[in-house]
């Protein structure tokens, strides 16, 4: 069977493994307080331009929007956040579990508009009753989205304006951010990301990590005691080192970038097949998620050979269906889907 | 000037308030132990026609809907709601701030339909990966919704067919349900809504008490040690009796569906003179809160003489306001707005 | 019937009745937005020496417990208090359930020591691994504690100097204020209390009020959006005219101070009583409440005419119980008992 | 220098990296759906001879705890541990903030004894009172305890009894459980265990796991979508995979308990050398971590080739420090021990 389901089902990156092989007999810190996580972090913070920048790493995405959303609002704010967002969506309520509303706008394409940010916003505070409302204290953006799309450089300097304006931080959900950072389309770095969001997270999961994100608090901005909050949500992991050690392979000769740009690479040979083949779009993303409308009678013959996720019913006869390459995705997984499709 | 803004802004109907003069000097046991609580409870369950009915009286309605929400639902269950729904709009976020997720669905004139709910129901079983969302454990409704209407025999059965086939309680917020009670158009009676939901209140406060209303569990499925949570909530009142008194009051020779019935109508003579003056309304409603779409030029002038409620916005030029009666308003006042109009 | 089991068993002072009866036909906004409350609130700052107190009133004592340490209180931080403090025994889990534990020291007649929370920080700071540990974030006090005994001005003051060089707030819990007040063993005036305490609320339900706690915030330090806060709590009461009204009656002509000095001086005189009649204290207390240690056989006897409250097993042969004035408590009463004793 | 000072030091044990390093490449489901996660739950079943056990992998102790605790217990309960429990002690308040009070019960070398539970039990339920008390809902003990010692048969049986008598779960935390089963003074096997306990972890982080805990419900007690509850909680890692190898490398050749049992041996080396050189122990510890008292001047020279970890003040003049022999110890180790002592 070819493998394009997802960009979590194989263990780790060699270079990632490899690194927690070598390091492995060597006596380190608890909780984060050894010196490869202090490593990465430094290495991030170099890449990121952000000297000031505050990281903690955690193992898993829900986890950390988890950790960022609770611990920088207020009991009486909600998050405003794409309705197709993470955080609306599949996280089993976690947001809510935490005291917080998920305030949703409409997406485009899984993204969020500033006009639509601003609206909301100027709409809340024209009404004057709204202490007995949720007020909007943060937005939550993923990069890449739910749909495999990109902010470009002016959408996010255009949300970044309206959250500076009503004071709220912008937080960015990347789990996937080294395959927008890997793709041709974006014009958004690191740094412009750094300097831009008030908090983002670096995913390590769905790089290549056996486990791991890095949140980056930018502004200065991380909670007070944020270690016994981490403690406190059971977030707080004893052998820290896991993180530390795979951050600091990550961050070393450009790997976190080089696996995104080559998995991407891969999925626009994909998408040029696919295309060739005249497979339909459902939308046009420029990452390693690539989602098709494909007639149900012809779903069963293409599961013989390619495991693929569903991803929701497009029509009556039409189902709209994931392929995702990822940090372990060959050539030879090319060459073989084009032989399939 | 006219009161017509709310339904609260008077102090307590007079037969209760000699209710709670009366009994002031008795020695009374505290946190609803006393005679006039246990009496009111009696009385509910027998014009409920619901002698297994468990109730519970505290001071308000989001503390009311924020109990009966979190302590009937599982952690990872959220509640079912019209995007109008109060829950889902007023209450500061206490639905999320103890832990649950409000799902919204569109709303007919502030009603749920039972077949958006079974369609919902429908479709979140049908998704697999259901364990990483939110799942419907409740449907709440209220009645009178917040637009003032009202569900009929029809369509409260079929909400209730809904609920049982998925095994989720249905809850109605009443906070103003004596007006639906002394509606004419309503074929519900405290009989009819004891039967087929599983809880729902008594609004005290609305109809005229000076705070209190009346959690009714009518299916024996009052969560156990209920008290303690209530305490937990910081809901429990040290003189419950105050609640007992009025509550006891509410349901001698009748009188909780009779302030309901005298407002309603008022508000129907209400109706009409706004018809016969040309005013356009925004939609039917059959009980006591009235909603017309006001030009914004007229609003100054009819602000000189009458406090209304801001609404919304309607268009450009337009806004919805609210009228409403009340156990307060009196032939004079209705009288009195028939010249101002 | 004698009853002296406690201070909430009647409804409400007759001069708070009258007011609530006076006021009753008034339209006055809702909320607490009212007049009343805003001059409730000015005369409390009056009273109290202290213009920028920011005010709050709500239905009880553990939801003001809850919410004013919830409010104050970050994630990872705890309230200290005595083992026997309300907070730490019977509210049935009330700040734990809104995520924060009680830090329990030992008590000195129900009293916390000013050394022991100064041991205790100075602990808990030593250890360098503090941050898998709680934080203490508060000073949690009873005055009139549990055990009717009270602070004075050294005692107090002591405390507060060790909360100031920690920089945590010190909260008072005034829920029987009145009574220490009223005592002439008190060396505190509201005055005092307000300059030397972070945050207290003065009780009214103990003191004769239907219901109704005014929250006093003395630094400016009132959490930013408290109504928000309050009403996510389930805590904010429509009718907010009912704490308005009864405490602008409190406030008037010295009500509040004079109701607790009459039934001090009622304690007092029942303490005279007692103590003739060889009756053995359990503790010295200035206050409302007594504490006596009574031979279990003696305690049917004593049940037949006079209602006390349990307050522990004292040995395998004795009781602890308590016999309370209060507000409502008259000569006759007095005279009544001196009679059965 | 020579590394006793934990067992969370270093990386994970040869065999658990060498399976994990072996099927790094194979595809597996995500969430734990995977074929190693079942069969690691298929073997400790076996292990344990309780074929309905229901099993959760999750990353750490804390957390586990909290899910635990959180899942089964009802709002208005707490957990009974005793003062020295790790939910009680170093866990930031993870157990509060989910809304849970510890109830703190005196230690026996840091044993619950089931006479002072039985008691507290007796006592709560005595005081006709307790719907304003957090109701006891749950036993939380460690084994090992935190100071190395363990319940033998007949006192975890004792405990059982009077759990079974109020009808709650036993929970016991097992996060250095491997060393409780290695040791020759243990008469508990994981039978029994799990014979006994309602529910227990078996550790594995601090038994060489990179990371991951096996939560173990006995009795079909596994609240329902326990996934969805762990997703809530941030816990469900998307690698599942990483405990489902891990766990079923423990249980093969019965990995688990022989790491435990050689670790244990080095520890009673250590103890005989120990108790040769004259050191004095703070208590008799059976297995890997052992306490002993050091005079304080002795300590930095005993820190100048050993690491330790500083446990607790003992007097002015002498500290507790503990020493933990690990899955990573060695003979060499003991032997150089031997040699600075």
């Amino acid at each position: 069977m070819l493998h394009f389901e997802n960009d979590y089902n194989e263990g780790a990156h060699p270079e990632l493994l490899k690194a927690l092989i070598e390091t492995n007999d060597e006596n380190l810190a608890g909780y984060g307080m050894d010196s490869y996580t202090q490593r990465a972090a430094d290495k991030i913070r170099e890449t990121c331009g952000c000297p000031q920048a505050q990281i903690q790493f955690v193992t898993g995405g829900t986890q950390t929007n988890q950790l960022v959303i609770n611990s920088l609002l207020k009991s009486y704010e909600g998050v405003i956040a794409a309705e197709t967002g993470h955080v609306a969506t599949h996280e089993a309520g976690a947001i809510e579990f935490s005291g917080h509303k998920v305030l949703t706008l409409p997406h485009d394409a899984g993204k969020l508009k500033a006009d639509d940010v601003a609206q909301y916003l100027a709409d809340f505070y024209a009404d004057g009753n709204h202490e007995h409302m949720v007020f909007p204290g943060m937005v939550y953006i993923s990069h890449p989205t739910e749909y495999g799309t990109l902010y470009n450089h002016e959408e996010l300097a255009a949300l970044v304006k309206v959250c500076r304006s009503y004071d709220i931080p912008l937080f960015m959900d990347g789990a996937r951010l080294g395959y927008a950072l890997g793709s041709s389309s974006s014009d958004l770095s690191l740094e412009t990301i750094a300097e831009l969001c008030d908090v983002f997270y670096i995913g390590g999961t769905k790089l290549g990590a056996l486990a791991g994100e890095a949140i980056v608090f930018t502004k200065n901005n991380m909670p007070k005691h944020f270690t016994a909050i981490v403690k406190q949500h059971g977030a707080l992991v004893a052998k820290g080192r896991i993180f530390g050690v795979q951050f600091d392979r990550f961050f070393t000769d450009n790997l976190y970038e080089k696996i995104g740009r080559e998995a991407v690479g891969y999925a626009e040979q994909l998408k040029t097949i696919l295309k060739e083949k005249g497979y339909r779009f459902y939308l046009e993303s420029p990452t390693n998620q690539q989602f098709l409308i494909v007639a149900n009678d012809k779903l069963t013959e293409l599961g013989q050979s390619v495991v693929y996720s569903f991803w929701e019913k497009y029509d009556e006869n039409h189902t709209v269906i994931r392929l995702a390459t990822s940090w372990s995705t060959t050539q030879a997984d090319i060459d073989a889907i084009a032989q399939v499709l």
